[in-house]
């Protein structure tokens, strides 16, 4: 079951290229198992990647969205945010800024620690890649419970960017991660309510 | 000091906006020691996505090569290989086949595994991404030996498609690369005569 943000109607095409591939991975599973939901159905996004049109559509309906903006940034995460966040990037005349897993980028960085269900993960970002004042968008294929977007939000922050928006393909609205952006809006292009 | 594989002036651009970082990573010092090779020059793509002119005549040159071309396949290799051929792909209106480290890909994958020059790795494909008798690029931010563009060229031909091309931003010519993608082209932007 699914509820649509608007009626596009290329959201219903991209919705439909999006695979559910039940009990991936298997740390997925735990999580949920902890946070007293059933099952998992991993949304794989790849398969929307082999339909070119629903791929250029879902591209085509962020740069909508952020073209004209003075966005000058787009921020995506290690590694399906690399996927979407360059085409927009390219398409808005904005920067790409990959944030990566520790000791991936080979300049000096900043480091964001931040807390899974258990255990810890950190996300890192060139020095210099942003400056302060710079409007950015933050861009992923998913949120799920939001650590990993506050991660990132927090790294660009910290050197005086504005976070403008949350973008993801996917929401899983159960995981209750949109509640945890500290209000920073959100922009997704489909939601799944069963997870 | 480069060579330039053409005269296009956007070569220039792009190459200048690409930062060396010496020492990096610790394991690639190594391998170039183990090679003969005195220092290590970290090509960081990074910087050049910084720029967002640079960045979109970097993917143009690759779309002005391959558009037209019956391409219908672009194999990106994780993590950099993802920044790089999504655009191509949407600008040529081929589908994006992420190849990734193991256990990443959620549904049924085909492996294939590579020597480096001590230990090995391995890269996976999603059954069902390629069909047979499809033409395909492999993208990648760079050529150093050739290992990976081998073990992802191998994936793509096990399951029938035709690899066209190899398609990087940079090449390091003194580590011999080409000379291992068994005669399959390789195209490339610039080149790094020192490493």
């Amino acid at each position: 079951m699914s509820a649509y943000r608007d009626e596009d109607p290329r959201l219903h095409g991209i919705k439909t290229k999006i695979r559910v591939v039940p009990h991936f991975p298997k740390s997925g599973r735990e999580v949920l198992t902890f946070l007293g939901l059933a099952g998992i159905m991993f949304q794989d996004i790849t398969t929307l990647l082999l339909d070119p049109k629903a791929f250029k559509d879902t591209i085509d309906l962020f740069v909508e969205r952020y073209k004209g903006k003075n966005i000058s940034v787009v921020a995506g995460i290690e590694a399906r945010g690399f996927i979407f966040g360059p085409p927009i990037a390219l398409a808005i005349g904005a920067k790409f800024v990959p944030l990566r897993k520790p000791k991936k980028l080979p300049g000096k960085v900043i480091s964001q620690e931040y807390i899974l269900e258990y255990g810890r993960d950190c996300l890192e970002m060139h020095v210099g890649a942003v400056e302060a004042g710079e409007r950015a968008i933050v861009v992923d294929d998913l949120i799920a419970t939001g650590g990993t977007l506050c991660a990132a939000m927090d790294l660009l922050e910290r050197v005086g960017a504005e976070v403008v928006e949350c973008a993801c393909v996917i929401e899983l609205p159960e995981l209750k991660g949109r509640e945890r952006l500290n209000g920073k809006p959100l922009y997704v292009l489909v939601e799944y309510l069963e997870v």
